[in-house]
């Protein structure tokens, strides 16, 4: 038995195959990208300060991060074990390295974009989309291809699995992406705030007008914020979704008369059943095959119909979705050919996860575009002013929280019932949280493809100011102006989709969290009822984590954003002839780089250190508390998450809205209105909600991390005080 | 044994009495009012006005009221007990009559204390502040007579003591306050931020200017809102904080072995221990011993410095704290001497409670007034504009949730571990439970004395405006404005206050619906696991609950302030001479009361219903669904509501701030920047947030009352389906 279960683990191997596949169509597409014509010398200087700005502030940002990475690491070499920390390194390298990778060819992407924009829809699409898709690609193949060799070699193939060394490698992804994420999102915003309001409101000049020293860093922002950020949050998402499954597999070895395995025999490990070991291989085989079917829905994004932009996207977004689907239940279906459980429940699972991230997006879409009401209510407001434009956005946003999580709730409702049928008996449970946990794959099996959807939308942006600040004819502006557009659209509905995954993600941490500590030191000495009062102090402090992240972000963005508005403000009146436009006098956008980038930097550390020890030093208070502070911010943070994200977005389209000249159209006072609507939505919808996003899988990652930890001390230290 | 139990409980009738003497008491204080001299003809007009405004809301919104509390009556009585369906009606009907002689009071008081400002500050302070007295003994003295009463018949003299009859007195207090809350906040929002924006911004005119055909409506609100509504609040809570200490007492009596009682024999109940009947009286004798504390602490209330008036308003509140504490020591050293529980420990539990609202409160003070740096930092952000203002204000208003979390955890902490010194043994976790419950009846004990602060408020605040209305001298306009401005202050510290013991007597209704639970279905057919998926989603659910609260209310005001702005507007227009202020042009003003009223009355129904019926329907499907939600409801409600308020409080005084001639003064443009932040404030903190602080409590009340009927499905219809 031991030996045909051995062959079956083989499987995995198709994992890092389909991810060194997924690298190398990465490779030809870079290279493609690169090869198109970067345009006049103007272009390529102007691209040349984004590309020196976005490396400056990375190089600048992997140096901080890696001292920290180092000392996580040699505290988890310590406290769980050394491999742990290994594979936690690897796991951040890993996501830094994707990270640079989408940076470097999106900021040089920008300028082909522009340039081919001179010919036309199409051939800029294809730039744009090719740059995106490169990110996409690297980040779920570098993620499928770290967990799938840490998986293979310490949960499938050794003779006593160990999940701990595995989830150090799911932390290193989620630490770096909420640094990445959070001080990507401040200098973005940092910038964006300060040139808009001083640029735009102030001096009354168009945006990314050339003589504005704040426009370099507001283009920089957009590639370290909406790319290296956003890739970062996905591949952590998609690595959490891959591994949970994985672990509740495992765990569920190791119980006593499991039908995934033959459980301790003399306290050591005995081996997986062929059920065991095919659930604890299936995530990889689903992730696998999300990578091709996303190489092969690039091939049918092409249009030269700017009114088709956005179909032809999601066209290729849903022939991967088919595709995928496809796979999956025909993997299913051998499954449950093979094995003895009902596999093809599993594929209910992970259908009802993939419809509910589609429809989230789908409702996202509804409350921030302004082709539907709520948006066209928010500038209807703007007319009354500020004041009702603002209450009008956060009343909306807030109501635009209703559906997605009712939506959530349903997907887990389904997913479970679902799981419950494939196993069920006295396993039931375990079974049906099996499936909550592959409805998160199946809305993140596709990630390469809806992260190249969403890293074209900061290309196009950037082609846009390219094009403008380099004075390109205003058709060139026009074709880039329709790409961003869609950009806009499809970034909210990815927004919406990351959301989604990340609450399904980090309940299927949280219930891995719980399975580990259940095995670890028995189920009676847990006390995990909703009514245990330390419990219910953990939900407390779980709720306040998003807010508490929020402030200190929102906080972070206004603090930079002011430094902006006084370096830009003493620019226009020092440096003589700037903003008449004379030849030869140039803004030092130098000088606002180095704010956004100094900024960032320093905003991220506290929030940062704070959500990555918080769930440490709760636990090793009670673990208890920790399991309601983790649920606690979950449930919290999903519906603020999704609150920020919408609000943003849809105060963003009301003031377009009324740019295309309803209700007095530009420069009117409705108009005024809804540019401060706008300016509070850019840390709302670009820092504080993504983050909150990445919060809640990282305190979920950080506890299952440190559950050995928490096991040692018997489940916390406040009992031993308290009795 | 029984007898001298029987003797015992005989005590409980100090709590009718001590309640009886507050009528009284606040009878003598309402004649007092009424006797002194209301001024001229043209305030008596104006008040008039005002009065006939808010009597004519007040009748609206209790007929309709009155069809919902019958047709709820009716549901209790067949779903649940004809005599719960009684309690009910009798809980709702004394919040009804205490809101309407709080209100009657103050809208004649504002024109005395107006008349009174003529000659300092002292005779006006006592008018305004004896005013808020009656409100708050009216409030405190129904609530303990009507809670006390149906106690004693039902809960601690007769054989079987049937909990669910006393749930359902705090069900009627609790759905009647969430209306009270909703349509009072939605009223005077909508009149406030519809005046406002057409008076101050549009028109330039001042504030409680005579042309303003809104003011009218305005000043109504203050009374129908922060008196009618903020009232009920109260009552609700101090009824709820009663109720849950008791609750757990007569449940714990039920348990074989109990140190409260002797438990079931045969099925029946045979009675309390010694312990037992003081545990379950003892809240009575606090609440009493609050009474008599709060009538003491008047008479410290008295100064003519302007400077001092929050100091002699606190020395009050101080007083009766120190009194009552005093008070509750006693009591608990004679529970100790005659009883067998280390009862000095309870002591502990409702002093953690007392010092918490008393820090929280002192916290909101810091984040919302002017003299320290929170509120300053907004006014500085107002330089750079509205936007820079609200994200100033947002993040320094979430950041402003922090410690009261954190000293509401430890102070839940400090009354567990307290109660669990008190009793222990198998029965530690009852005890702790019991002591978290005191804490809430610490902080609320003196409830009658903080409404009478909090009460004090909208009175000045309307003379303020009967002063301006009617022409009276510069001199007492500056007096009223002297009171009005510590109203100010005291109010968001009340609110603090309310949001804290909100907190904790959901907590404590929380438990006592799941002791119950346990009782009537067996702690084995529960699933309170923290990990059961349907309890989880149930957490979502309630994490959701606040923000679609929020929606529903910020949307109501936004859409009836819409209303009021052009009705306001039309005036302007249409009256000939009303703007230049011709002799005997007058507004219409009935028009904006209309306005408001029917606005008001539509808005409250959907979030209201909401509120009372999604309990109900989550627990028809599964109690363990239901728990999850009330929790998830508690941590991000009580969040939530801090967050609201104080982000309102602090944009209100940032503009006040400015006005005092900091960053350019009124008029500058930083100022108008901050009119923007204040007018988005005005439904966050008196509509949205003190709103949620309702809500939190009656989703627990209502399950409470509920628990019979969710028992006899066998804890949901779900399982039915699912297995």
């Amino acid at each position: 038995m031991f030996e045909s279960v051995d062959s079956t683990g083989v499987l995995a191997w198709a994992a890092p195959a389909a991810a060194v596949l997924g690298m190398a169509f990465a490779a030809y597409l870079a290279f493609w990208v690169l090869k198109q014509d970067p345009g006049n010398e103007r272009m390529q200087k102007l691209s040349g300060l984004i590309q020196q700005g976005a490396k400056a502030f990375l190089f600048a940002e992997y140096r901080l991060l890696a001292i920290f990475a180092v000392i996580v690491a040699v505290i988890l070499g310590v406290a769980i074990n050394p491999f742990t920390a290994l594979a936690y390194l690897t796991g951040g390298i890993l996501s830094v390295a994707a990270g640079f990778i989408g940076m470097y060819v999106a900021t040089r992407a920008n300028t082909r974009t522009a340039h081919a924009a001179a010919g036309g829809i199409a051939p800029a699409l294809k730039i744009a989309y090719r740059s995106g898709l490169t990110m996409g690609l690297v980040v779920a193949s570098f993620g499928l291809l770290g967990i799938s060799l840490w998986a293979i070699f310490f949960l499938i193939t050794a003779q006593h699995p160990d999940p701990e060394i595995v989830n150090g490698f799911a932390m290193g992804a989620s630490s770096i992406a909420l640094f990445a994420r959070v001080g990507g999102g401040i200098y973005t915003k940092a910038a964006d705030v300060g040139a808009d309001l001083v640029g735009k409101i102030e001096a009354g000049i168009p945006e990314d007008d050339p003589r504005n020293p704040g426009v370099i860093a507001d283009n920089v922002g957009d590639n370290v914020g909406d790319v290296a950020g956003m890739g970062a949050d996905l591949y952590e998402s998609y690595v959490g979704s891959i591994l949970a499954p994985m672990i509740l597999a495992v765990a569920m070895a190791f119980m006593a008369d499991s039908p995934m395995g033959y459980g301790l025999v003399n306290g050591s490990f005995v081996g997986f059943t062929l059920d065991g070991i095919v659930a604890a291989v299936m995530p990889l085989l689903f992730a696998a095959g999300g990578i091709l079917a996303s190489i092969i829905g690039l091939f049918a994004v092409n249009t030269s119909d700017p009114s088709k932009i956005a179909k032809a996207l999601n066209r290729g977004t849903y022939l991967a979705a088919g595709i995928e689907l496809t796979l999956i239940a025909t993997l299913c279906f051998v499954w449950q050919s093979v094995g003895k459980l009902n596999a093809m429940w599993f594929f209910g699972s992970m259908v009802s996860g993939l419809i509910a991230g589609l429809a989230i997006g789908k409702i996202t879409e509804y409350y921030t575009s302004y082709s539907h009401k709520p948006v066209k209510k928010i500038a209807l407001a703007s007319e009354a002013g500020a004041a009702t434009n603002i209450i009008e956005g956060l009343s909306s946003g807030m109501l635009s929280t209703v559906a997605p999580t009712i939506i959530l709730v349903c997907a887990v409702a389904v997913a479970y019932i679902s799981g419950t049928q494939a196993g069920g008996g006295e396993f039931a449970l375990q079974f049906g949280v099996y499936g909550i946990s592959l409805s998160a794959i199946g809305m993140l099996s596709i990630t390469a493809i809806t992260v190249g959807v969403d890293a074209y939308g900061p290309v196009a942006d950037n082609a846009g100011g390219i094009a403008e600040m380099a004075g390109l004819p205003h058709e060139v502006r026009e074709n880039t102006d329709a790409l961003d557009t869609v950009g806009n659209t499809t970034a909210a509905v990815a927004k919406g989709f990351a959301i989604a995954s990340a609450g399904l993600t980090a309940l299927a941490l949280f219930v891995s969290f719980k399975t580990n500590l259940a095995a670890g030191m028995g189920e009676e000495n847990l006390n995990f009822s909703i009514d245990n009062p330390y419990l219910i102090i953990g939900i407390f402090i779980g709720a306040l984590l998003p807010f508490f992240f929020s402030a200190m972000t929102m906080g972070a963005v206004s603090r930079a954003a002011n430094a902006m508005i006084i370096e830009i403000r003493r620019q226009f009146r020092e440096i003589k002839g700037l903003l008449a436009g004379d030849p030869g006098v140039e803004p030092d956008t130098a000088a606002c780089v180095r704010i956004s980038t100094n900024a960032a930097l320093r905003e991220m550390l506290l929030p940062g250190i704070v959500a990555v020890s918080l769930p440490i030093i709760i636990g090793i208070l009670d673990v208890n508390m920790l399991a309601g502070m983790l649920v606690g911010t979950m449930g919290s943070g999903f519906v603020m998450s999704i609150y920020m994200a919408n609000t943003g977005g849809a105060w963003d389209n009301a003031k377009k809205y009324i740019e295309t000249g309803m209700h007095g159209g530009k420069g009117s006072e409705a108009h005024k209105a809804a540019v401060v609507g706008d300016t509070v939505g850019d840390p709302f919808k670009d820092t504080s909600g993504p983050s909150i996003n990445i919060l809640i899988k990282v305190v979920a990652v950080v506890s299952l991390v440190f559950c050995p930890l928490f096991i040692r001390l018997g489940g916390g230290l406040l009992h031993l005080f308290l009795g």
